[in-house]
Order: C-alpha cells, then sequence, then structure tokens
C-alpha cells in the first residue's frame, strides 16, 4: 500500500493563473486545511517574479523546465529555469523526491471545467484520479504523456500527483465559483489521501474515461507566419466533445470554414488557450478511453 | 446635416485585444470593405509595439494619453505618450481633427456583448447608436463621460465617433462567432453614415436605453494591499443587468458575500474585466436612462 507522508500544493507556477496563487495564499495562511492527520502539507508559489508581473513567466515557461538534463545544467540561468532548480531542490530532487505526492494548480482560458492532467499513469494516480471523477462527474481526467519523451513538467519530480486545470478563467482574473470548485476538489483529494493511508479505500471499482494526448493541432499560417484563421464558432468551447471527420474547426478571417481532416473521431481539448497562441497551437487532441479502476 | 467625409477606424489600441487588430488587418488587406461611395476611410493599428508583444500596452496605457496638456507636453515620452502624439498628427488634433468620424476598436474579458462606448452625447453620435441599437437589440449604449473632466481615451480627437467594446473575449484571443458580429455591426455602421450622407436617415424615432456611467467599484483590500475579494458567482458575467440594494457583489476568498449597499439600483458593466485588476478595479456601476432619438 501506498503511504503517503508528504503532499505539495503549488500554485502560481504560471504567474497569471490566479486561481491558484490565492488557493495556495488561502492554504499558506490557513494551513489547517490542507493538513490531514495522517501527512503533512507544505504549500509553494511557484513563480513569484511572474505572479509580480501578471504573467505567464518572465523569460521561460517555468513549466517546461524540469528535464533532468536542464536541472543539472547550470549554464540554464534565466529566471524560471533557476527557480526550477530551486523548487528541484525543495521537492525534488527528479526521480527521487523528498514529497510524496505534488498538486500543482493551473487554469486555462479553455473551457476545460475541472481537469486532471496526469503526467504518467502511475497506478496510484490513476486510483485518485478516479475517485475524483467518480465522486464529481464535472471531474476530467486528461493523460498528457509522450511515449519515449521525458515530461518536462513541474509534476514529474514526483512520480504521485498530478495538477488540476480549470477553466475558462481568464489569465490574470479570477472566477469565484472556479474558486470555490477547485478548493473542494483538492479537500476531496486530501481526504481521499488520508483515508487511503489509513487503509479505508480501494473497494470501489469504476470504469472511467481517461483522455490519452494524441498531439497539437496548429493554427493556419500564411508565409509571414501570421495566422489565417480561428477556432470554429462551432468548436469554440468544446472541450472533451467528439470532434468527428468533416467536422469544422477552424474558421479564415474571410468566413470560410476549415473542417477536421483526420480519419477518426477525437477529442480537442485546451481549445483557443491564450498562452498557446505565442506556441502556434490551437489545440491538443486526444483519444478517450475506458479503464476499469479500483479506488 | 452632418456630412462625413473621412472615417478612421482604429484596432490594438490596446495589443492585446485582437478582434480589432485583426479586423483592420482584414480591412487595410482589402479596402473595399470598409469605403462608401459618400465617404474615404482610413485604418490603423493602435499601438504595433504593445501588439509585438501581445500585451494592453508598453509603458503606459496608451488610451489614457490623449489629454489636451499631455498631447502637447514634450516631455511625456513614453512608447505610447509618443504614440498618442503621432496618433494627434494623423487624426487630430484635438479639437479640430482631420477626420470626421473615429472608431475605435475594443475587446473585454468581460460579459459586454456588443457595446458602443460614448465619451460624448454629441446628437450626430447618439442617433448612429441609436440606429444600431434599434436594428439589434444585442447592441447597448455605454457612455463614459464625466461631467467637467476631458475624456483622455483617443476616441476624444474627435467629437464624432465612438468605440465599440466587445465580449468576452479572453485578452490574447480570438473569438470567431464575436468577430463575425463585430464585423457586421462595422459594415452597418458605415452603411448607416453613408445614407446619412445622401440625406436618408432621420425619419425614424426610437426610445434607446444609455447606461451612463456613475463610478467605478474598487475591490475590498486589505492594509497590504492584497485583494480580499473575487466578483461573486451570481453577479460574474451579468454585465448590463440590474443590481440591487443587498444583492451579492464580492465573495470573500473565505467565502463570505459581500453586498451592494447602495440605495438605488445600478447597473454593473466590466464586470471582472482583466485589465482593471492592476487598477483595483472590479467593475463600473451605471444607471439606466431612456431617451428618445431620431435616426
Amino acid at each position: 500500500m501506498v503511504r503517503i507522508k508528504q503532499v505539495a500544493i503549488v500554485g502560481g507556477t504560471h504567474g497569471n493563473e490566479l486561481t491558484g496563487v490565492y488557493l495556495v495564499n488561502k492554504f499558506t495562511h490557513s494551513p489547517h486545511l490542507v493538513q490531514r492527520q495522517s501527512f503533512n502539507t507544505i504549500t509553494m508559489l511557484g513563480n513569484p517574479p511572474a505572479f509580480k508581473q501578471v504573467t505567464r513567466y518572465v523569460e521561460k515557461d517555468l513549466n517546461r523546465c524540469f528535464l533532468k538534463d536542464d536541472l543539472n545544467n547550470l549554464e540554464l540561468d534565466t529566471i524560471e529555469e533557476k527557480r526550477a532548480k530551486e523548487i528541484n531542490q525543495t521537492l525534488g530532487p527528479k526521480g527521487n523526491s523528498q514529497v510524496d505526492f505534488i498538486l500543482d494548480l493551473h487554469s486555462t482560458s479553455a473551457n476545460m471545467g475541472l481537469s486532471i492532467i496526469l503526467v504518467n499513469q502511475k497506478p496510484f494516480n490513476l486510483k485518485v484520479a478516479a475517485y475524483l471523477s467518480a465522486i464529481n462527474p464535472a471531474v476530467k481526467i486528461y493523460s498528457w504523456t509522450e511515449p519515449g519523451k521525458e515530461n518536462c513538467f513541474l509534476n514529474s519530480l514526483c512520480d504521485r500527483g498530478f495538477s488540476i486545470e480549470v477553466g475558462a478563467v481568464s489569465p490574470g482574473s479570477l472566477n469565484a465559483a472556479i474558486f470555490q470548485q477547485t478548493e473542494q476538489l483538492i479537500y476531496q483529494m486530501l481526504d481521499y489521501l488520508d483515508a487511503n493511508n489509513r487503509g479505508n479505500s480501494g473497494e470501489q471499482t469504476n470504469n472511467i474515461n481517461i483522455y490519452e494526448h494524441l498531439g497539437v493541432v496548429d493554427y493556419p499560417k500564411n508565409s509571414a507566419g501570421e495566422i489565417t484563421a480561428m477556432i470554429h464558432p462551432q468548436l469554440q468551447g468544446r472541450d472533451y466533445e467528439p470532434l468527428n471527420p468533416g467536422d469544422p474547426m477552424f474558421m479564415t478571417f474571410d468566413g470560410k470554414t476549415i473542417f477536421y481532416e483526420g480519419e477518426y473521431t477525437v477529442y480537442p481539448l485546451f481549445i483557443n488557450e491564450v498562452a498557446y497562441y505565442e506556441k502556434g497551437i490551437a489545440m491538443c487532441l486526444t483519444q478517450k478511453k475506458m479503464i476499469e479502476v479500483n479506488y
């Protein structure tokens, strides 16, 4: 049985995702809210300089700075690369972490509702995610793993844990309903970890849907590198819904529809995420898979 | 009769409000879309350096740089103060502008739908706004004037014109449906200006609602200057709806409700606008007034 002794809750890994920042502030001022009898919880603001500017990052996306080689490379010294090394010292080292579970809090301008993002499919993570999705059907599970590729997210410091990604919330703002739903989900998760430590879990079995990452779709661009289309109105806000071959995907500035030309049904996520414009990414595509999990 | 000879359409006065930026790009590449037989239309990107960074502004909010004294003060030399002087040379000078009508395109993370923002209540502006609101009931009219105070918006360069403020759209992103509605509204406006030039207007009378600016409401803060509450879930997204004495207004991070304690019903706008967090502003309050307008 997995026994969790130390949990870390991180908010503001992206400085303009205020839901996580203000939840971590709240927990830091009222630690009893996140302590449980069977384990200790620490809280951490991921990227304070970025929060000060209310930007996602100052020099580099912190949540892409956790590759092992990068953490060990002292020549990488942007604000975020240095901060990643500090976090690796506090929570890591990667592969042999001092904490047993990391919860990283994110928000998105996409209509992702209450999402759990897994960076691996270790049984314990599936079990916690399955429990949360069973007691709250609004909770969706997105597995963002790329076979053969080391994960570079903060969550990858520790085998156990995941991020909670909530939306739609504009970066740099708060939405009270989403704030409260996220807070509730965190308490449910902590209670479950506590129950698991006492052996009070694992008696239920459930089929859960996992949305497995397939790849990203870029915005259409012209030869000058400028985007030439927007997310189609019929796709906007429809994260986790099926996109079938022939369905509208983009609309050009001239009003022409670009259709999805794939061969099978996929489930787009992070549709129209603001932070992905600079990467040229319009959405992520996933496949839906049902698995049976004991929790 | 007012005769319009030169219209200016400005987008990207705020660099991360992409609806206006991409509409102006479209019009610049296809000028026939905004030309009409009886007048000429020029298009302009308001703040190119801010658009390049996809930020509202680089050093100072450009749409607060158009006070006469500031335009004449050569010591004010931030990127935006210099840009305001350039725009004043191209479209102004303020008080004696070379153009007859300025349309400034904005977007907001608040649920403002299709809003016209007047910086004065000159009869011609009311007439154009009344026409647009009569043919499309989704169009709302917000009069943001403060008696005795000179207006500092770009629109103030010319007595005639207004801004179109559309939302909810996250800054730094595009929403295709809102893009198309805004484009449609611009064409309707240009067609009306053209009809007016030919004398084909003024035969209709209608009662229209104007939402007149009363003031702003700040976020509750603690002694350290940190916000302590969010827009209440019952108020979130309810721009242009009545807020009555005793209605929920904010929710603290501890889940306590703060009620509206005013003495009469008001109509909040720009509720939870991202760009106003740095100013500490949670919303603008307005009063609803019905006036009769010929158009």
